[in-house]
Protein backbone atom coordinates (compact mmCIF):
# COMPACT_ATOMS: atom_id res chain seq x y z
CA UNK A 1 0.00 0.00 0.00
CA UNK A 2 1.10 3.33 -0.24
CA UNK A 3 2.36 5.03 2.37
CA UNK A 4 1.44 9.08 1.39
CA UNK A 5 -1.47 10.60 0.20
CA UNK A 6 0.03 12.16 -3.36
CA UNK A 7 1.19 8.12 -4.17
CA UNK A 8 -2.47 7.40 -3.80
CA UNK A 9 -3.54 10.20 -6.66
CA UNK A 10 -0.74 9.46 -8.97
CA UNK A 11 -2.39 5.72 -8.92
CA UNK A 12 -5.49 7.89 -10.30
CA UNK A 13 -3.99 9.42 -12.80
CA UNK A 14 -5.72 8.79 -15.95
CA UNK A 15 -8.35 6.88 -13.95
CA UNK A 16 -12.23 8.33 -14.21
CA UNK A 17 -12.64 10.17 -10.44
CA UNK A 18 -15.15 12.37 -9.17
CA UNK A 19 -13.56 15.53 -7.16
CA UNK A 20 -15.74 16.78 -4.57
CA UNK A 21 -15.57 20.88 -4.40
CA UNK A 22 -16.48 23.20 -1.63
CA UNK A 23 -19.48 24.70 -3.51
CA UNK A 24 -21.66 21.79 -3.20
CA UNK A 25 -20.39 20.80 -7.00
CA UNK A 26 -18.97 17.43 -7.90
CA UNK A 27 -16.15 17.08 -10.98
CA UNK A 28 -16.79 13.49 -12.65
CA UNK A 29 -13.63 13.23 -15.33
CA UNK A 30 -10.43 11.46 -16.07
CA UNK A 31 -7.60 12.65 -13.94
CA UNK A 32 -4.62 13.66 -15.89
CA UNK A 33 -2.46 15.64 -13.75
CA UNK A 34 -1.62 17.22 -10.33
CA UNK A 35 0.81 18.99 -8.07
CA UNK A 36 1.40 19.31 -4.43
CA UNK A 37 -0.96 21.73 -3.87
CA UNK A 38 -3.82 19.38 -5.25
CA UNK A 39 -4.15 21.30 -8.26
CA UNK A 40 -5.97 18.99 -10.92
CA UNK A 41 -6.36 18.39 -14.18
CA UNK A 42 -9.70 16.75 -15.54
CA UNK A 43 -10.76 15.63 -18.54
CA UNK A 44 -14.25 14.83 -20.27
CA UNK A 45 -15.54 16.23 -16.86
CA UNK A 46 -19.13 16.30 -16.40
CA UNK A 47 -20.25 18.81 -13.39
CA UNK A 48 -23.09 17.76 -10.93
CA UNK A 49 -25.05 19.36 -8.46
CA UNK A 50 -26.94 16.82 -6.18
CA UNK A 51 -26.28 14.08 -8.48
CA UNK A 52 -27.58 15.85 -11.66
CA UNK A 53 -25.60 16.91 -14.62
CA UNK A 54 -25.39 20.28 -15.32
CA UNK A 55 -22.68 21.19 -17.71
CA UNK A 56 -20.18 18.80 -19.74
CA UNK A 57 -16.82 20.94 -19.41
CA UNK A 58 -13.88 19.13 -21.89
CA UNK A 59 -10.50 20.30 -19.68
CA UNK A 60 -10.78 21.76 -16.38
CA UNK A 61 -8.08 22.80 -14.36
CA UNK A 62 -9.28 22.89 -10.67
CA UNK A 63 -7.30 24.86 -7.95
CA UNK A 64 -6.63 23.00 -5.17
CA UNK A 65 -7.51 24.80 -2.46
CA UNK A 66 -11.70 24.59 -3.88
CA UNK A 67 -11.42 20.38 -3.51
CA UNK A 68 -12.51 18.24 -0.47
CA UNK A 69 -11.99 15.38 -2.06
CA UNK A 70 -10.62 13.02 -4.83
CA UNK A 71 -12.27 9.11 -5.12
CA UNK A 72 -12.72 6.58 -7.80
CA UNK A 73 -15.97 7.55 -9.95
CA UNK B 1 2.79 8.12 24.54
CA UNK B 2 3.49 10.19 21.89
CA UNK B 3 5.19 13.48 22.26
CA UNK B 4 3.93 15.04 18.45
CA UNK B 5 0.52 15.11 17.29
CA UNK B 6 1.08 13.43 13.67
CA UNK B 7 2.68 10.13 15.75
CA UNK B 8 -0.35 9.49 16.67
CA UNK B 9 -1.95 9.78 12.88
CA UNK B 10 0.80 7.36 12.43
CA UNK B 11 -0.19 5.25 15.17
CA UNK B 12 -3.32 5.21 13.51
CA UNK B 13 -2.62 4.09 10.08
CA UNK B 14 -4.33 0.83 8.99
CA UNK B 15 -6.92 1.51 11.84
CA UNK B 16 -10.35 2.36 10.97
CA UNK B 17 -10.70 5.92 11.93
CA UNK B 18 -13.77 8.65 11.82
CA UNK B 19 -12.57 12.02 9.92
CA UNK B 20 -14.64 15.04 10.54
CA UNK B 21 -15.18 17.41 7.79
CA UNK B 22 -16.05 21.46 7.81
CA UNK B 23 -18.70 20.54 5.60
CA UNK B 24 -20.61 18.88 8.29
CA UNK B 25 -20.18 15.22 7.14
CA UNK B 26 -18.05 12.05 8.54
CA UNK B 27 -16.02 9.86 6.73
CA UNK B 28 -15.67 6.34 8.09
CA UNK B 29 -12.66 4.05 6.75
CA UNK B 30 -9.30 2.96 7.21
CA UNK B 31 -6.10 5.26 7.21
CA UNK B 32 -3.81 4.17 4.55
CA UNK B 33 -2.05 7.73 4.34
CA UNK B 34 -1.22 10.98 5.21
CA UNK B 35 1.36 13.64 5.45
CA UNK B 36 2.07 17.34 6.93
CA UNK B 37 -0.59 19.04 5.38
CA UNK B 38 -2.69 16.39 6.94
CA UNK B 39 -4.40 15.03 3.42
CA UNK B 40 -5.41 11.61 4.29
CA UNK B 41 -6.00 8.24 1.93
CA UNK B 42 -8.62 6.95 3.60
CA UNK B 43 -9.92 3.52 2.59
CA UNK B 44 -13.91 1.43 2.33
CA UNK B 45 -14.87 4.92 2.80
CA UNK B 46 -18.50 5.23 3.65
CA UNK B 47 -19.78 9.13 3.99
CA UNK B 48 -22.60 10.05 6.91
CA UNK B 49 -24.28 12.99 7.57
CA UNK B 50 -25.69 13.23 11.10
CA UNK B 51 -24.67 9.93 11.67
CA UNK B 52 -26.56 8.47 8.54
CA UNK B 53 -24.64 6.66 5.48
CA UNK B 54 -25.39 8.56 2.59
CA UNK B 55 -22.10 6.73 0.27
CA UNK B 56 -20.02 4.19 -0.40
CA UNK B 57 -16.95 5.73 -1.72
CA UNK B 58 -13.55 3.22 -2.06
CA UNK B 59 -10.80 5.04 -1.73
CA UNK B 60 -10.67 8.61 -0.77
CA UNK B 61 -8.02 11.42 -1.15
CA UNK B 62 -8.88 14.25 1.55
CA UNK B 63 -7.29 17.24 1.05
CA UNK B 64 -5.91 18.58 4.45
CA UNK B 65 -7.44 21.80 4.90
CA UNK B 66 -11.36 20.51 5.03
CA UNK B 67 -10.31 18.22 7.94
CA UNK B 68 -11.63 19.16 11.59
CA UNK B 69 -10.87 15.84 13.23
CA UNK B 70 -9.60 12.37 13.11
CA UNK B 71 -10.73 9.84 15.73
CA UNK B 72 -10.57 5.95 16.17
CA UNK B 73 -14.24 4.63 14.37
CA UNK C 1 -0.39 14.31 -22.05
CA UNK C 2 0.66 16.72 -19.55
CA UNK C 3 2.16 15.86 -16.29
CA UNK C 4 1.86 19.08 -14.41
CA UNK C 5 -1.57 20.74 -13.87
CA UNK C 6 0.36 24.77 -15.14
CA UNK C 7 1.49 22.94 -18.70
CA UNK C 8 -2.36 22.61 -19.15
CA UNK C 9 -2.89 26.34 -18.47
CA UNK C 10 0.17 26.82 -20.32
CA UNK C 11 -1.64 25.26 -23.33
CA UNK C 12 -4.81 27.54 -22.95
CA UNK C 13 -2.95 30.68 -23.17
CA UNK C 14 -4.09 32.46 -26.30
CA UNK C 15 -7.65 30.79 -25.77
CA UNK C 16 -10.52 31.67 -24.62
CA UNK C 17 -11.25 30.42 -21.58
CA UNK C 18 -14.04 30.25 -18.62
CA UNK C 19 -12.84 31.50 -14.98
CA UNK C 20 -15.14 30.71 -12.86
CA UNK C 21 -15.14 32.72 -9.64
CA UNK C 22 -15.93 31.58 -5.69
CA UNK C 23 -18.51 34.36 -5.84
CA UNK C 24 -20.56 32.61 -8.32
CA UNK C 25 -19.66 34.55 -11.30
CA UNK C 26 -17.77 33.69 -14.59
CA UNK C 27 -15.84 35.33 -16.62
CA UNK C 28 -14.88 34.18 -19.66
CA UNK C 29 -12.12 35.84 -22.29
CA UNK C 30 -8.59 35.12 -23.60
CA UNK C 31 -5.83 33.10 -21.04
CA UNK C 32 -3.10 35.72 -21.65
CA UNK C 33 -1.02 35.17 -18.23
CA UNK C 34 -0.62 33.12 -15.24
CA UNK C 35 1.66 32.69 -12.47
CA UNK C 36 2.15 29.60 -10.02
CA UNK C 37 -0.65 31.46 -7.33
CA UNK C 38 -2.97 30.96 -10.53
CA UNK C 39 -3.34 35.00 -10.77
CA UNK C 40 -4.27 35.35 -14.63
CA UNK C 41 -4.48 38.12 -16.81
CA UNK C 42 -7.45 37.59 -19.54
CA UNK C 43 -8.35 39.62 -22.17
CA UNK C 44 -11.82 40.77 -24.01
CA UNK C 45 -13.50 39.61 -20.45
CA UNK C 46 -17.71 39.19 -20.46
CA UNK C 47 -18.45 38.90 -17.02
CA UNK C 48 -21.53 36.81 -16.44
CA UNK C 49 -23.41 35.63 -13.64
CA UNK C 50 -25.86 32.44 -14.23
CA UNK C 51 -25.05 32.63 -18.03
CA UNK C 52 -26.09 35.88 -18.16
CA UNK C 53 -23.78 38.80 -19.54
CA UNK C 54 -23.64 41.64 -16.55
CA UNK C 55 -20.26 43.54 -17.74
CA UNK C 56 -17.90 43.73 -20.55
CA UNK C 57 -14.64 44.30 -18.55
CA UNK C 58 -11.65 44.65 -21.12
CA UNK C 59 -8.40 43.33 -19.64
CA UNK C 60 -8.54 41.36 -16.19
CA UNK C 61 -6.12 40.50 -13.65
CA UNK C 62 -7.77 38.27 -11.40
CA UNK C 63 -6.55 36.80 -8.14
CA UNK C 64 -5.79 33.08 -7.69
CA UNK C 65 -7.26 32.64 -4.28
CA UNK C 66 -10.70 33.56 -5.71
CA UNK C 67 -10.29 31.19 -8.85
CA UNK C 68 -12.12 27.77 -8.48
CA UNK C 69 -11.69 26.64 -12.14
CA UNK C 70 -10.50 27.62 -15.65
CA UNK C 71 -11.99 25.39 -18.62
CA UNK C 72 -12.26 25.99 -22.50
CA UNK C 73 -15.03 28.44 -23.37
CA UNK D 1 6.00 33.27 33.72
CA UNK D 2 6.69 31.17 30.71
CA UNK D 3 6.90 33.93 27.65
CA UNK D 4 6.26 32.08 24.26
CA UNK D 5 2.47 30.78 24.18
CA UNK D 6 3.81 27.36 23.20
CA UNK D 7 5.60 26.81 26.81
CA UNK D 8 2.07 27.57 28.47
CA UNK D 9 0.54 24.66 26.11
CA UNK D 10 3.44 22.62 27.53
CA UNK D 11 3.03 23.13 30.62
CA UNK D 12 -0.93 21.76 30.31
CA UNK D 13 0.66 18.47 28.75
CA UNK D 14 -0.85 15.45 30.41
CA UNK D 15 -3.44 17.65 31.95
CA UNK D 16 -7.11 18.07 31.28
CA UNK D 17 -8.11 20.89 28.46
CA UNK D 18 -11.03 22.16 26.95
CA UNK D 19 -10.23 23.10 23.33
CA UNK D 20 -12.60 24.94 21.28
CA UNK D 21 -13.59 25.25 18.03
CA UNK D 22 -14.44 27.24 15.33
CA UNK D 23 -17.46 25.22 14.69
CA UNK D 24 -19.10 26.65 18.16
CA UNK D 25 -17.90 22.49 19.69
CA UNK D 26 -15.80 21.91 22.75
CA UNK D 27 -13.31 19.12 22.68
CA UNK D 28 -13.04 18.41 27.01
CA UNK D 29 -9.70 16.06 27.23
CA UNK D 30 -5.90 15.29 28.44
CA UNK D 31 -3.61 16.90 26.39
CA UNK D 32 -1.16 14.63 24.96
CA UNK D 33 0.90 16.04 22.19
CA UNK D 34 0.79 19.68 20.26
CA UNK D 35 2.99 21.26 17.40
CA UNK D 36 3.47 24.69 15.97
CA UNK D 37 0.70 24.40 13.86
CA UNK D 38 -1.56 24.02 17.09
CA UNK D 39 -2.45 20.57 15.59
CA UNK D 40 -2.91 18.95 19.34
CA UNK D 41 -3.92 15.12 20.23
CA UNK D 42 -6.39 14.97 23.17
CA UNK D 43 -7.49 11.55 24.99
CA UNK D 44 -10.23 10.30 26.53
CA UNK D 45 -12.17 13.06 24.69
CA UNK D 46 -16.09 14.12 25.37
CA UNK D 47 -17.50 16.42 22.81
CA UNK D 48 -19.68 19.13 23.92
CA UNK D 49 -21.99 21.64 22.27
CA UNK D 50 -23.64 24.27 24.07
CA UNK D 51 -22.28 22.54 27.57
CA UNK D 52 -24.24 19.03 26.67
CA UNK D 53 -22.11 16.40 26.25
CA UNK D 54 -22.37 14.96 22.54
CA UNK D 55 -20.29 11.67 21.92
CA UNK D 56 -17.48 10.47 23.89
CA UNK D 57 -14.30 10.03 21.26
CA UNK D 58 -11.68 8.13 22.58
CA UNK D 59 -7.86 9.81 21.03
CA UNK D 60 -8.37 12.93 19.02
CA UNK D 61 -6.29 14.15 16.78
CA UNK D 62 -7.41 18.15 16.02
CA UNK D 63 -6.01 20.16 12.76
CA UNK D 64 -4.73 23.61 14.54
CA UNK D 65 -6.51 25.85 12.47
CA UNK D 66 -10.22 24.62 13.25
CA UNK D 67 -9.10 25.74 17.38
CA UNK D 68 -9.67 29.06 18.50
CA UNK D 69 -8.34 28.57 22.20
CA UNK D 70 -7.53 25.91 24.64
CA UNK D 71 -8.06 26.26 28.26
CA UNK D 72 -7.76 24.04 31.68
CA UNK D 73 -10.48 21.70 31.90
CA UNK E 1 1.69 40.25 -25.01
CA UNK E 2 2.89 40.04 -21.27
CA UNK E 3 3.43 36.59 -20.05
CA UNK E 4 2.97 37.12 -16.00
CA UNK E 5 0.27 38.27 -14.22
CA UNK E 6 2.08 41.34 -12.98
CA UNK E 7 3.61 43.00 -15.88
CA UNK E 8 -0.49 43.58 -16.68
CA UNK E 9 -0.67 45.25 -13.21
CA UNK E 10 2.98 46.93 -14.18
CA UNK E 11 0.93 48.37 -17.37
CA UNK E 12 -1.67 49.77 -15.37
CA UNK E 13 0.00 51.51 -13.17
CA UNK E 14 -0.64 55.48 -13.06
CA UNK E 15 -4.24 54.50 -15.18
CA UNK E 16 -7.62 54.63 -13.55
CA UNK E 17 -8.83 50.81 -12.66
CA UNK E 18 -11.92 49.42 -11.11
CA UNK E 19 -10.67 47.13 -7.95
CA UNK E 20 -13.50 44.55 -6.92
CA UNK E 21 -13.36 43.59 -3.50
CA UNK E 22 -14.18 40.30 -1.99
CA UNK E 23 -17.27 42.43 -0.07
CA UNK E 24 -18.74 43.58 -3.09
CA UNK E 25 -17.55 47.08 -3.07
CA UNK E 26 -15.33 48.69 -6.04
CA UNK E 27 -12.79 50.91 -5.40
CA UNK E 28 -11.92 52.74 -8.59
CA UNK E 29 -9.30 55.26 -9.29
CA UNK E 30 -5.68 55.80 -10.27
CA UNK E 31 -3.37 52.47 -9.65
CA UNK E 32 -0.24 54.07 -7.74
CA UNK E 33 1.38 50.83 -6.61
CA UNK E 34 1.22 46.95 -6.09
CA UNK E 35 3.50 44.55 -4.94
CA UNK E 36 4.07 40.69 -5.31
CA UNK E 37 0.61 39.76 -2.56
CA UNK E 38 -1.17 42.24 -4.28
CA UNK E 39 -1.51 45.08 -1.98
CA UNK E 40 -2.57 47.70 -4.21
CA UNK E 41 -2.82 51.89 -3.29
CA UNK E 42 -4.54 53.65 -5.58
CA UNK E 43 -5.41 57.51 -5.77
CA UNK E 44 -8.63 59.61 -6.00
CA UNK E 45 -10.55 56.68 -4.72
CA UNK E 46 -14.69 56.18 -5.22
CA UNK E 47 -15.89 53.62 -3.34
CA UNK E 48 -19.09 51.84 -5.41
CA UNK E 49 -21.64 49.79 -4.28
CA UNK E 50 -23.66 48.35 -6.85
CA UNK E 51 -23.09 50.60 -9.10
CA UNK E 52 -23.58 53.85 -6.65
CA UNK E 53 -20.95 56.17 -5.40
CA UNK E 54 -20.94 55.53 -1.76
CA UNK E 55 -18.01 57.73 -0.84
CA UNK E 56 -14.83 59.44 -1.63
CA UNK E 57 -11.47 57.92 -0.16
CA UNK E 58 -8.55 59.82 -1.53
CA UNK E 59 -5.47 57.06 -1.37
CA UNK E 60 -6.36 53.41 -0.11
CA UNK E 61 -3.85 51.32 0.62
CA UNK E 62 -5.74 47.67 -0.06
CA UNK E 63 -4.86 44.60 1.14
CA UNK E 64 -4.18 42.19 -1.38
CA UNK E 65 -6.42 39.00 0.35
CA UNK E 66 -9.86 41.28 -0.13
CA UNK E 67 -9.00 41.84 -3.63
CA UNK E 68 -10.86 39.53 -6.82
CA UNK E 69 -9.84 41.55 -9.88
CA UNK E 70 -8.15 44.74 -11.38
CA UNK E 71 -9.69 45.97 -14.50
CA UNK E 72 -9.27 48.80 -16.64
CA UNK E 73 -12.15 52.10 -15.31
CA UNK F 1 6.94 55.33 20.00
CA UNK F 2 7.50 52.10 18.73
CA UNK F 3 8.37 51.50 15.19
CA UNK F 4 6.81 48.03 15.13
CA UNK F 5 3.43 46.31 15.91
CA UNK F 6 4.99 43.66 17.57
CA UNK F 7 6.78 45.98 20.26
CA UNK F 8 3.34 47.50 20.83
CA UNK F 9 2.33 43.97 22.21
CA UNK F 10 5.37 43.59 23.99
CA UNK F 11 4.67 46.92 26.18
CA UNK F 12 1.61 45.41 27.02
CA UNK F 13 3.05 42.07 28.53
CA UNK F 14 2.20 41.79 31.81
CA UNK F 15 -1.13 44.40 31.21
CA UNK F 16 -4.94 43.66 31.08
CA UNK F 17 -5.98 43.52 27.30
CA UNK F 18 -9.26 42.94 25.64
CA UNK F 19 -9.03 40.67 22.72
CA UNK F 20 -11.33 40.44 20.19
CA UNK F 21 -11.89 37.31 18.68
CA UNK F 22 -13.84 36.58 14.86
CA UNK F 23 -16.47 35.01 16.44
CA UNK F 24 -17.90 37.74 18.32
CA UNK F 25 -16.10 37.09 21.90
CA UNK F 26 -14.10 39.24 23.83
CA UNK F 27 -11.26 37.73 26.33
CA UNK F 28 -10.23 40.19 28.77
CA UNK F 29 -7.37 38.78 31.04
CA UNK F 30 -3.83 40.19 31.43
CA UNK F 31 -1.50 39.17 28.53
CA UNK F 32 1.20 36.77 29.55
CA UNK F 33 3.04 35.67 26.34
CA UNK F 34 2.64 36.24 22.44
CA UNK F 35 4.59 34.97 19.24
CA UNK F 36 4.91 36.38 15.24
CA UNK F 37 1.81 34.30 14.67
CA UNK F 38 0.08 36.44 17.19
CA UNK F 39 -1.08 33.74 19.48
CA UNK F 40 -1.54 34.92 23.04
CA UNK F 41 -2.04 33.41 26.23
CA UNK F 42 -3.50 35.51 28.23
CA UNK F 43 -4.46 34.94 32.59
CA UNK F 44 -7.68 35.07 34.88
CA UNK F 45 -9.55 35.47 31.65
CA UNK F 46 -13.13 36.53 31.69
CA UNK F 47 -14.79 35.55 28.41
CA UNK F 48 -17.53 38.31 27.37
CA UNK F 49 -20.26 38.24 24.41
CA UNK F 50 -21.85 42.02 23.87
CA UNK F 51 -20.30 43.13 27.16
CA UNK F 52 -22.23 40.71 29.46
CA UNK F 53 -19.61 37.81 31.13
CA UNK F 54 -20.35 34.29 30.19
CA UNK F 55 -17.37 32.52 31.40
CA UNK F 56 -14.29 32.73 33.98
CA UNK F 57 -11.25 30.83 32.11
CA UNK F 58 -8.38 30.83 34.06
CA UNK F 59 -5.31 30.67 31.34
CA UNK F 60 -5.86 30.77 27.57
CA UNK F 61 -4.18 29.80 24.91
CA UNK F 62 -5.78 31.64 21.71
CA UNK F 63 -4.96 31.08 18.24
CA UNK F 64 -3.51 34.02 16.63
CA UNK F 65 -5.83 33.39 13.30
CA UNK F 66 -8.84 34.01 15.44
CA UNK F 67 -8.18 37.62 16.82
CA UNK F 68 -8.89 40.68 15.45
CA UNK F 69 -7.66 43.03 17.98
CA UNK F 70 -5.70 43.59 21.09
CA UNK F 71 -6.62 46.58 22.65
CA UNK F 72 -6.07 48.40 26.59
CA UNK F 73 -8.59 46.91 29.46
CA UNK G 1 5.03 58.85 -6.34
CA UNK G 2 6.24 55.82 -4.26
CA UNK G 3 6.50 52.61 -6.03
CA UNK G 4 5.52 50.09 -3.53
CA UNK G 5 2.14 49.85 -1.14
CA UNK G 6 4.49 49.89 2.23
CA UNK G 7 5.66 53.03 1.15
CA UNK G 8 2.64 54.41 1.08
CA UNK G 9 1.67 53.31 4.98
CA UNK G 10 4.97 54.27 5.88
CA UNK G 11 3.80 57.96 4.69
CA UNK G 12 0.84 57.78 6.49
CA UNK G 13 2.18 56.88 9.83
CA UNK G 14 1.65 59.70 12.75
CA UNK G 15 -1.32 60.39 10.20
CA UNK G 16 -5.29 59.80 11.16
CA UNK G 17 -6.47 56.74 8.93
CA UNK G 18 -9.46 55.10 8.77
CA UNK G 19 -8.95 51.26 9.03
CA UNK G 20 -11.80 49.33 7.30
CA UNK G 21 -11.61 45.72 8.83
CA UNK G 22 -13.70 42.74 7.23
CA UNK G 23 -16.11 42.94 10.22
CA UNK G 24 -17.87 45.67 8.71
CA UNK G 25 -16.68 47.97 11.35
CA UNK G 26 -13.65 51.07 11.29
CA UNK G 27 -11.48 51.84 13.34
CA UNK G 28 -10.20 55.66 13.08
CA UNK G 29 -7.27 56.50 15.01
CA UNK G 30 -3.01 57.45 14.55
CA UNK G 31 -1.44 55.13 12.44
CA UNK G 32 1.98 54.51 14.76
CA UNK G 33 3.43 51.04 13.29
CA UNK G 34 2.50 48.85 10.99
CA UNK G 35 4.39 45.17 9.41
CA UNK G 36 4.76 43.50 6.17
CA UNK G 37 1.85 41.69 7.17
CA UNK G 38 -0.12 44.78 7.58
CA UNK G 39 -0.29 43.92 11.44
CA UNK G 40 -0.89 47.66 12.25
CA UNK G 41 -0.84 49.64 15.61
CA UNK G 42 -3.28 52.98 15.80
CA UNK G 43 -3.53 55.01 18.59
CA UNK G 44 -6.34 57.49 20.29
CA UNK G 45 -8.86 54.68 18.30
CA UNK G 46 -12.23 55.32 17.55
CA UNK G 47 -14.68 51.92 16.33
CA UNK G 48 -17.46 53.10 14.60
CA UNK G 49 -20.34 51.26 13.04
CA UNK G 50 -22.18 52.56 9.97
CA UNK G 51 -20.45 55.88 10.70
CA UNK G 52 -21.50 56.21 14.51
CA UNK G 53 -19.04 56.10 17.13
CA UNK G 54 -19.05 52.81 19.34
CA UNK G 55 -15.97 52.41 21.63
CA UNK G 56 -13.12 54.72 22.38
CA UNK G 57 -10.16 52.36 22.67
CA UNK G 58 -6.92 54.11 23.13
CA UNK G 59 -3.98 51.98 21.39
CA UNK G 60 -5.08 49.20 19.60
CA UNK G 61 -2.65 46.26 18.02
CA UNK G 62 -4.99 45.09 15.08
CA UNK G 63 -4.32 41.75 12.73
CA UNK G 64 -3.56 42.21 9.45
CA UNK G 65 -5.54 39.65 7.70
CA UNK G 66 -8.95 41.18 9.87
CA UNK G 67 -8.03 44.83 7.36
CA UNK G 68 -9.61 45.58 4.15
CA UNK G 69 -8.25 48.95 3.53
CA UNK G 70 -6.34 51.84 5.28
CA UNK G 71 -6.74 55.55 3.81
CA UNK G 72 -6.81 58.80 5.52
CA UNK G 73 -8.88 59.99 8.26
Amino acid sequence: MESRPLDALNFARGKKVIVELKNNKQLIGTLRAFDIHINVVIEDVEERVEGEVKRKLGTCFVRGDTIIMISPA
